[in-house]
Protein backbone atom coordinates (compact mmCIF):
# COMPACT_ATOMS: atom_id res chain seq x y z
CA UNK A 1 0.00 0.00 0.00
CA UNK A 2 1.56 3.41 -1.20
CA UNK A 3 0.82 6.65 0.52
CA UNK A 4 -2.57 7.70 1.03
CA UNK A 5 -3.38 11.89 2.05
CA UNK A 6 -5.88 12.11 4.29
CA UNK A 7 -8.73 13.54 2.55
CA UNK A 8 -9.30 16.45 5.01
CA UNK A 9 -6.14 17.32 4.79
CA UNK A 10 -6.30 16.70 0.85
CA UNK A 11 -9.63 19.21 0.81
CA UNK A 12 -8.65 21.74 2.85
CA UNK A 13 -4.52 22.53 1.32
CA UNK A 14 -3.27 22.58 -2.42
CA UNK A 15 0.19 20.70 -3.17
CA UNK A 16 2.88 23.19 -3.92
CA UNK A 17 5.24 20.47 -4.76
CA UNK A 18 7.22 17.21 -3.27
CA UNK A 19 10.94 18.00 -1.78
CA UNK A 20 12.14 14.39 -1.66
CA UNK A 21 9.25 12.37 0.07
CA UNK A 22 7.82 15.54 1.87
CA UNK A 23 4.61 17.44 0.23
CA UNK A 24 4.30 20.82 0.66
CA UNK A 25 0.64 22.17 1.10
CA UNK A 26 -1.15 25.85 1.12
CA UNK A 27 -3.42 25.39 3.28
CA UNK A 28 -6.86 26.82 1.94
CA UNK A 29 -8.04 29.62 4.39
CA UNK A 30 -6.96 33.29 3.59
CA UNK A 31 -6.77 34.50 7.87
CA UNK A 32 -3.19 33.14 7.41
CA UNK A 33 -0.37 32.26 5.05
CA UNK A 34 -0.30 28.63 6.26
CA UNK A 35 1.81 25.93 5.04
CA UNK A 36 1.91 22.37 5.39
CA UNK A 37 4.30 19.65 5.31
CA UNK A 38 3.50 15.83 5.09
CA UNK A 39 6.37 13.41 4.87
CA UNK A 40 4.66 10.62 2.48
CA UNK A 41 5.44 7.63 5.04
CA UNK A 42 2.38 5.29 5.28
CA UNK A 43 1.06 4.68 8.96
CA UNK A 44 3.23 8.25 10.39
CA UNK A 45 1.33 9.62 12.48
CA UNK A 46 4.19 11.31 15.72
CA UNK A 47 7.59 12.51 15.05
CA UNK A 48 8.76 9.02 16.48
CA UNK A 49 7.68 7.63 13.67
CA UNK A 50 9.62 8.97 11.44
CA UNK A 51 13.01 8.13 10.99
CA UNK A 52 15.84 10.45 12.35
CA UNK A 53 17.07 11.81 8.64
CA UNK A 54 13.50 12.46 7.19
CA UNK A 55 12.69 14.21 10.63
CA UNK A 56 15.73 16.37 10.31
CA UNK A 57 14.89 17.36 6.61
CA UNK A 58 11.51 18.12 7.78
CA UNK A 59 12.23 20.86 10.24
CA UNK A 60 15.09 22.26 8.01
CA UNK A 61 12.59 22.72 5.40
CA UNK A 62 10.48 23.96 7.95
CA UNK A 63 13.02 26.12 9.01
CA UNK A 64 14.19 27.00 5.70
CA UNK A 65 10.42 28.22 4.86
CA UNK A 66 9.53 29.66 8.03
CA UNK A 67 12.62 32.07 7.92
CA UNK A 68 11.54 32.98 4.28
CA UNK A 69 7.75 33.23 5.28
CA UNK A 70 9.11 35.83 8.41
CA UNK A 71 10.50 38.35 5.71
CA UNK A 72 8.08 37.86 2.75
CA UNK A 73 4.97 38.34 4.36
CA UNK A 74 6.48 40.78 6.89
CA UNK A 75 5.51 38.41 9.79
CA UNK A 76 5.66 38.91 13.79
CA UNK A 77 5.89 35.59 14.58
CA UNK A 78 6.14 32.13 12.85
CA UNK A 79 4.08 29.32 14.64
CA UNK A 80 5.75 25.81 13.72
CA UNK A 81 3.86 22.53 15.05
CA UNK A 82 2.66 18.97 14.73
CA UNK A 83 -0.61 18.71 16.90
CA UNK A 84 -2.66 16.32 14.87
CA UNK A 85 -5.47 15.84 17.68
CA UNK A 86 -7.88 15.66 14.95
CA UNK A 87 -6.37 14.60 12.09
CA UNK A 88 -3.84 12.04 12.87
CA UNK A 89 -1.60 11.72 9.62
CA UNK A 90 1.21 13.23 10.50
CA UNK A 91 1.58 16.98 9.22
CA UNK A 92 3.58 19.80 10.27
CA UNK A 93 2.08 23.65 10.09
CA UNK A 94 3.87 26.12 9.51
CA UNK A 95 1.87 29.48 9.72
CA UNK A 96 3.01 33.19 9.33
CA UNK A 97 1.16 35.49 12.69
CA UNK A 98 0.69 38.86 12.60
CA UNK A 99 -0.65 41.13 15.62
CA UNK A 100 -4.24 41.19 15.00
CA UNK A 101 -5.12 38.30 12.98
CA UNK A 102 -7.80 36.73 12.70
CA UNK A 103 -6.69 33.93 16.12
CA UNK A 104 -3.94 36.52 17.56
CA UNK A 105 -2.29 35.88 20.31
CA UNK A 106 -3.88 32.19 20.23
CA UNK A 107 -2.99 29.38 18.28
CA UNK A 108 -5.02 29.27 14.88
CA UNK A 109 -6.04 25.37 15.25
CA UNK A 110 -10.14 25.02 15.95
CA UNK A 111 -10.63 28.97 15.79
CA UNK A 112 -13.81 30.19 13.84
CA UNK A 113 -14.07 28.90 10.23
CA UNK A 114 -11.38 28.75 7.23
CA UNK A 115 -12.05 31.88 4.97
CA UNK A 116 -11.38 30.59 1.14
CA UNK A 117 -8.62 32.07 -0.68
CA UNK A 118 -9.56 33.85 -3.96
CA UNK A 119 -8.50 32.27 -7.16
CA UNK A 120 -5.97 34.52 -7.62
CA UNK A 121 -4.45 34.87 -4.12
CA UNK A 122 -4.41 31.00 -4.01
CA UNK A 123 -2.42 31.25 -7.41
CA UNK A 124 0.19 34.25 -6.09
CA UNK A 125 0.69 32.10 -2.87
CA UNK A 126 1.44 28.57 -4.67
CA UNK A 127 3.81 30.44 -6.91
CA UNK A 128 5.86 32.28 -4.36
CA UNK A 129 6.38 29.17 -2.64
CA UNK A 130 7.43 26.81 -5.10
CA UNK A 131 9.44 29.68 -6.42
CA UNK A 132 11.23 29.93 -3.38
CA UNK A 133 12.18 26.37 -2.71
CA UNK A 134 13.34 26.51 -6.19
CA UNK A 135 15.24 28.98 -6.60
CA UNK A 136 15.93 30.44 -2.67
CA UNK A 137 15.02 33.71 -3.82
CA UNK A 138 12.79 35.46 -1.26
CA UNK A 139 11.98 37.94 -3.77
CA UNK B 1 25.53 38.94 28.31
CA UNK B 2 24.58 35.44 29.05
CA UNK B 3 21.13 33.73 28.47
CA UNK B 4 18.18 34.84 30.10
CA UNK B 5 15.82 32.74 30.68
CA UNK B 6 12.03 34.59 30.31
CA UNK B 7 10.58 35.73 33.54
CA UNK B 8 6.69 34.33 32.49
CA UNK B 9 8.85 30.71 31.23
CA UNK B 10 10.45 30.68 34.75
CA UNK B 11 7.53 31.09 36.39
CA UNK B 12 5.47 28.91 34.96
CA UNK B 13 7.46 25.77 34.63
CA UNK B 14 10.99 24.19 36.92
CA UNK B 15 13.65 23.24 35.53
CA UNK B 16 14.44 19.36 34.89
CA UNK B 17 18.64 19.22 33.65
CA UNK B 18 19.74 20.32 30.89
CA UNK B 19 20.97 18.33 28.07
CA UNK B 20 23.75 20.78 26.68
CA UNK B 21 22.31 24.28 26.10
CA UNK B 22 18.79 23.06 26.08
CA UNK B 23 16.71 23.51 29.07
CA UNK B 24 14.38 20.93 29.54
CA UNK B 25 11.30 22.12 32.25
CA UNK B 26 8.19 20.81 32.97
CA UNK B 27 5.18 23.17 33.03
CA UNK B 28 3.48 24.15 36.09
CA UNK B 29 -0.04 22.58 35.05
CA UNK B 30 -1.79 19.85 36.53
CA UNK B 31 -4.07 19.34 33.51
CA UNK B 32 -1.34 18.03 31.09
CA UNK B 33 1.95 16.82 31.04
CA UNK B 34 3.80 19.52 29.39
CA UNK B 35 7.47 19.84 29.03
CA UNK B 36 9.67 22.52 27.45
CA UNK B 37 12.62 22.68 26.17
CA UNK B 38 14.41 25.83 25.85
CA UNK B 39 17.89 26.50 23.99
CA UNK B 40 20.04 29.04 25.68
CA UNK B 41 20.55 31.26 23.21
CA UNK B 42 20.53 34.83 23.42
CA UNK B 43 17.79 36.45 21.47
CA UNK B 44 16.43 33.79 19.44
CA UNK B 45 12.96 33.49 18.80
CA UNK B 46 12.72 31.80 15.52
CA UNK B 47 13.94 28.03 14.87
CA UNK B 48 15.46 29.79 11.87
CA UNK B 49 17.77 32.13 14.51
CA UNK B 50 19.27 28.45 15.82
CA UNK B 51 22.05 26.45 14.12
CA UNK B 52 21.08 23.86 11.55
CA UNK B 53 23.09 21.63 14.55
CA UNK B 54 21.12 22.71 17.46
CA UNK B 55 18.01 22.74 15.59
CA UNK B 56 18.56 18.84 14.58
CA UNK B 57 19.48 18.54 18.71
CA UNK B 58 16.85 20.61 19.86
CA UNK B 59 13.91 18.23 17.45
CA UNK B 60 15.81 15.52 18.28
CA UNK B 61 15.26 15.57 22.56
CA UNK B 62 11.98 16.42 21.52
CA UNK B 63 10.87 13.84 19.91
CA UNK B 64 12.86 11.33 22.00
CA UNK B 65 11.15 12.87 24.87
CA UNK B 66 7.72 12.42 22.99
CA UNK B 67 8.05 8.79 22.24
CA UNK B 68 8.51 8.27 25.81
CA UNK B 69 5.66 10.61 27.26
CA UNK B 70 3.72 8.59 24.33
CA UNK B 71 3.90 5.70 26.25
CA UNK B 72 4.69 6.24 29.80
CA UNK B 73 1.67 8.67 29.92
CA UNK B 74 -0.26 6.52 27.40
CA UNK B 75 -1.22 9.48 25.61
CA UNK B 76 -3.22 9.32 22.90
CA UNK B 77 -1.24 12.12 20.78
CA UNK B 78 1.84 14.22 21.01
CA UNK B 79 1.71 18.05 20.28
CA UNK B 80 5.33 19.60 19.67
CA UNK B 81 5.07 22.99 18.73
CA UNK B 82 6.84 26.63 18.26
CA UNK B 83 4.43 28.95 19.09
CA UNK B 84 5.74 32.17 21.13
CA UNK B 85 3.03 34.70 20.15
CA UNK B 86 3.07 35.83 23.55
CA UNK B 87 6.67 34.61 24.95
CA UNK B 88 8.83 35.35 22.34
CA UNK B 89 11.80 33.58 23.58
CA UNK B 90 12.37 30.53 21.85
CA UNK B 91 10.76 27.37 23.77
CA UNK B 92 9.39 24.30 22.35
CA UNK B 93 6.58 22.52 23.75
CA UNK B 94 5.75 19.14 24.03
CA UNK B 95 2.64 18.05 25.39
CA UNK B 96 1.34 14.71 26.55
CA UNK B 97 -2.45 14.97 25.15
CA UNK B 98 -5.36 12.72 26.23
CA UNK B 99 -9.10 12.34 24.66
CA UNK B 100 -11.45 14.29 27.27
CA UNK B 101 -8.41 16.23 28.87
CA UNK B 102 -9.11 20.02 29.66
CA UNK B 103 -8.40 21.31 25.73
CA UNK B 104 -9.32 18.25 23.49
CA UNK B 105 -9.01 18.26 20.98
CA UNK B 106 -8.13 21.95 20.31
CA UNK B 107 -4.64 23.24 21.14
CA UNK B 108 -3.71 23.66 24.96
CA UNK B 109 -2.16 27.56 24.65
CA UNK B 110 -4.53 29.94 25.89
CA UNK B 111 -7.35 27.75 26.85
CA UNK B 112 -8.25 28.16 30.17
CA UNK B 113 -6.35 28.89 33.65
CA UNK B 114 -3.08 26.53 34.39
CA UNK B 115 -4.29 24.26 37.42
CA UNK B 116 -0.99 24.05 39.34
CA UNK B 117 0.40 20.49 40.26
CA UNK B 118 0.66 19.19 43.93
CA UNK B 119 3.95 18.95 45.48
CA UNK B 120 4.19 15.14 45.29
CA UNK B 121 2.71 15.30 41.38
CA UNK B 122 5.29 17.90 40.50
CA UNK B 123 8.23 16.17 42.47
CA UNK B 124 7.28 12.54 40.88
CA UNK B 125 6.88 14.15 36.89
CA UNK B 126 10.39 16.09 37.92
CA UNK B 127 12.05 12.95 38.48
CA UNK B 128 10.84 10.86 35.95
CA UNK B 129 11.85 13.03 32.92
CA UNK B 130 15.28 12.91 34.65
CA UNK B 131 15.24 9.35 34.67
CA UNK B 132 14.22 8.94 31.21
CA UNK B 133 17.20 11.55 30.31
CA UNK B 134 19.98 10.04 32.61
CA UNK B 135 18.92 6.29 31.49
CA UNK B 136 16.51 5.91 28.90
CA UNK B 137 14.61 3.67 31.08
CA UNK B 138 10.86 4.30 29.87
CA UNK B 139 9.55 2.30 33.32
Amino acid sequence: MGFTLDRRLEDSSHLVTRIDDIQVRVAEDSRYVWLLLIPEIVGAEELHDLSDDLRDRLFALATNLGGWMKTAFTADKINIAAIGNLVPQLHLHVVARHRGDAAWPGPIWGHGDPVPLTATDRQSLITSVATFLETGDTG
